[in-house]
């Protein structure tokens, strides 16, 4: 290229910089939501919050809003995530624990057999997760998850953890941020396992998570202070313990509050039930092609009980077929 | 005033805008501290941290700052000022339980003498705050403990409990948040007897709040829910329970730390084995004609280990009567 031609070509383009159109549309943020009664609850509620002046308005510092983990910003299926960590943990800790190898539930797991292992019910699993989540310093927890949520791929889809989250949820965590929202994720699962990836992945930092816990106690080693993660139980963050969790971690009440199933409901009640404009929704898993479809009988994220009181109070219901144009960053499963 | 005089007064005022020096010296956001050892340090750290390229750069992200409350941020003279509130709670309460007459520690209580009341040593004093801060809801506790910070006045001084809080650390707070910190309360006090007065008097949200607390159950009252407080313990967050309190709730490790007594011995340490610029810091109550001076044999507030520690390890001591100017926003005591 000679010099006279990239000076033209500069020239070009500079003119053509200079010509274009100075009214730019802006980019939708909830672009994946197809334009339904769901996204159109969603931005009418934001609106009215926001609009300073109006009898809705809600000062910043009061706009919390609380988000379920599984199901409702990732996927939960075949299993919750987190019981397929402990699973691989098992594995990989089985040649530290060669009595395993005649003990259940680990026996079973170790020969591949996961329905026998998880055959005796919530005991077996409080087994498993102790084993797997107890016995360390949270550092070494924190390192643990963080290398597996690198690594590990999903049973079916072969993707990455943290792929498997919402597209439209993402933008939903965006948008409310965006509208002067403090994002909370109250979650079931527990909080130590999700601190390590949620920062980067919904953009909520450590303490915006709220989940489930067991003890950890303070102490010396070598001179260096240290928390160590107890196998007993500290508190289960689901159903009435959402809003425990919740006054305990915020000590305030949302003001909108997000679910997919059962395990939900009192956080929604919790949230409604405040003064001022209040905004609920639930998440129904309806789309079997992208992603799985289950509701009242699931035993993963049982969707019955609210999917009525939702109905019944007008809470706003996402049907992920219809109001999600992708359900995945990278589409459906 | 004739119009002409008027405008030659408001000419003369443009005037003297106009010509008023631009140069504006920035305020000392540190205004009540002495030029000392304690300020300069303080300002080492957060110019160090925050100066972007440098090797002790810390994102703002991870400027976590936790403070505990009594002794450090308000006053805990002559015994803490939740225990005056449960004190007084005792005594509203007494004409719906004519029982007390004749049962310690209310028995005392209710005759003027509280040394008696709390001869009873802790399990004395555990009765007094049970009775007073369990047995109603989240939200009708709120309204209580409202109503009483905003009448009750301090025993000795006659202030209200909130103008008994150090102009110093006021400044502090306020100069840490301007250079992107995010400042948490980690206090052995009750969470919530903290979180109807921290946002507006110390700037720090609820959800910043960190304490003590009591079990509080989820139920349905007349189709409506509730949380109720339960007379059990569920966490005490003091000495190792700090770094406990501080993992549950931020989920991470904090680079700066601020307390007074023993009780916060190990957040200093928990603090200080991160990784690292790491600032640490305790206040020495100092000014008995100001404030009040106690340390190593007080029942209140005792400093014994940690002032020890800290002379070992070189954090930071504030001298109260040397370092700072002013101790209350009224003056001192």
């Amino acid at each position: 290229m000679k010099p006279n031609s990239k000076l033209t070509l500069i020239g070009f383009v500079v003119l053509a910089l200079a010509f274009a159109p100075k009214v730019v549309r802006a980019a939708d943020p909830l672009s994946s939501w197809n334009d339904g009664k769901a996204k159109q609850s969603i931005v009418a509620f934001v609106e009215k919050v926001t609009k300073e002046g109006s009898p809705d308005f809600v000062p910043a510092p009061e706009r919390i809003a609380t988000f379920d983990n599984d199901g409702t910003l990732w996927a939960e299926q075949p299993m919750y995530f987190q019981l397929l960590f402990a699973l691989d943990r098992v594995k990989a800790l089985a040649p530290q624990h060669p009595e395993w190898k005649d003990k259940e539930p680990f026996a079973s797991l170790l020969k591949g057999d996961v329905k026998g292992a998880l055959a005796g019910g919530e005991k077996a699993i409080a087994e498993i997760v102790m084993v797997t989540h107890a016995g360390m310093t949270t550092e070494e927890f924190e390192r643990i998850v963080k290398d597996w949520i690198a690594t590990a791929k999903h049973p079916t889809t072969g993707k990455l953890y943290t792929e498997m989250v919402y597209q439209p949820m993402l933008e939903l965590l965006a948008y409310l941020r965006a509208n002067g929202f403090k994002t909370f994720i109250v979650s079931g699962g527990g909080v130590e396992f999700m601190r390590p990836w949620t920062e980067k992945v919904y953009g909520i930092p450590p303490e915006q998570i709220i989940g489930s816990s067991i003890q950890t106690k303070f102490e010396m080693r070598d001179g260096k202070p240290v928390l160590v993660r107890l196998p007993n139980l500290n508190f289960i963050d689901d159903k009435e313990g959402k809003p425990v969790g919740i006054q305990t971690n915020i000590g305030r009440r949302p003001i909108a509050a997000f679910g997919n199933s059962d395990g939900d409901l009192q956080m929604l009640q919790w949230t409604a039930a405040g003064a001022g404009p209040r905004f609920m929704l639930l998440i129904h898993h309806t789309d079997a092609e992208r992603e799985w479809a289950y509701d009242r009988t699931s035993h993963v994220g049982r969707l019955d009980k609210a999917l009525d009181e939702a109905a019944a109070r007008g809470w706003t219901v996402v049907d992920m077929k219809k109001d999600w144009k992708v359900i995945f960053p990278f589409g459906g499963k």
